[in-house]
């Protein structure tokens, strides 16, 4: 089994590292991550440009390929043929904090997982739960134990090509983990605010700013479970049709039902 | 109304124009784009450096606004109140490629109105559906009378709050446009290559290449509309829980009936 390790955060995360140990138990690991921080970018396909790919050491010793591209664009370069070898699993991870919410589109993260799902190839991302930053604090240990076994209980109940998994740890000592829960995707609260300041030359510029989100603990959502102490599974999907908005469009079902009749007041002929 | 109009292809693309000029019908129109091409850049915050924006002028002698940020970036400061005022509607377009299946994670036309639906706000990406990029050859007009007359309908019927619509126009004269269609997100089928190439000094670089994607023609697809010469109306969600993987993985089906039990062979105590 061939499996790909990537991450947002840059080749020399330590999350990366923690992610790719775990993995030597499952089969043969190749790490290809970016040379710096992706977070927040979300799904890139790198078209316009070349990608670099140059060998880099680990903190353990281990070699690692680094890319100038975005985490789904080492997604792409591994499954396209970089290491001339078929890629049977995604991993990407461990972030130092969670994806929840709405932020799997933002994400590095899960983008890079996403990427793997296109190319039938199952996609795991993995987050540490921390509400807040704290990347001083971040201890990867129990999460890579949590890692590991979720990996096994999977590998064992055999994961679909199709398999997204948006998988988000408690960033707790192990014993005080909960346990694991399947979810579904909750609620994200932003509350960015636009924060305008001028520069020395007296011209405007404006940060994203406000308080870090926060989110709904909902019950049987990841950021309820995340709350709870317990990790969240959250199976994703990429086929983003929305049956309920289409039923809140009348207009566009009588479309289906009569593919061929304008729309009431001035349609296409 | 206030309507926040952008796109990924620049302040400066003609589709951007054509929707902008569309859009005054409706309401205050606002253009506020990247001042570079995004495409295929997905969703943004920018959250690691400020961002700029400075008035430029439009073909046509009205100004707009051009920001150093992704087409998701240019909606955040639109809605957290560059202009002081409340946007009501995001449109974002006209892309000349389609965003059809799959493309719509990537896509920095789709992208920002995922941002708008994110933030409450209503959210419309028009992209034309030539299959093949040439962009001497992309007529507006057409596509302009489209977005007139969706809008138009969509209005009267009312939008959703949280309604994501990825509209594809085929790229034909506009008495050769079939009808508008609901349809739901098809197949895409990627065709891309890795092309290595040595650089003067002897180094390897990496092209994402290969033909350009293709699709499944299906119908009650994007794909299968737009290839019918059909308007293609796909409403999206930013839910992505997949509950049909979830019953794949009997695992997590038993963990969610009882949430504090350990996975088979080997849970987290």
């Amino acid at each position: 089994m061939n499996i790909l390790v990537t991450n947002d955060d840059g080749v020399h995360a330590p999350g990366l590292l923690a992610l790719a140990q775990e993995m030597r138990a499952f089969g043969d690991v190749r790490v290809l991550a970016p040379d710096r921080n992706w977070s927040g970018r979300g799904h890139v396909k790198t078209l316009d440009r070349p990608l670099r790919v140059d060998d880099v050491p680990l903190a353990d010793g281990t070699i690692a390929q680094a890319s100038d591209g975005a985490p789904s664009d080492c997604v792409a370069l591994a499954v396209l043929g970089y290491y001339d070898l078929k890629i049977d699993l995604v991993v990407s991870g461990i972030n130092p904090m969670p994806n929840l919410g709405h932020d799997v589109t933002y994400s590095g993260t899960v983008t890079a997982a996403m990427e793997a799902v296109i190319w039938d190839i199952p996609g795991i991302a993995f987050s540490l739960g921390s509400q807040i930053h704290h990347p001083q604090s971040l201890e990867y240990t129990a999460a890579a134990r949590v890692v590991r076994e979720l990996t096994e209980a999977l590998l064992a109940h055999g994961i679909p090509d199709e398999a997204l998994l948006n998988v988000n740890i408690p960033d707790l000592p192990y014993e005080e983990i909960q346990g694991i829960v399947l979810t579904r995707q909750g609620l994200r609260v932003y509350r960015d605010r636009l924060d305008r300041r001028v520069d020395p030359r007296g011209k405007a510029y404006y940060w994203i700013g406000g308080d870090a989100p926060t989110g709904v603990p909902e019950p049987g959502t990841d950021v309820g479970a995340l709350a709870a102490g317990y990790v969240s599974v959250t199976p994703l999907r990429l086929d983003l049709t929305d049956e309920k908005t289409a039923r809140a469009l009348p207009l566009w079902d009588r479309h289906v039902a009569d593919p061929t009749r304008s729309p009431a007041g001035g349609g296409v002929n």
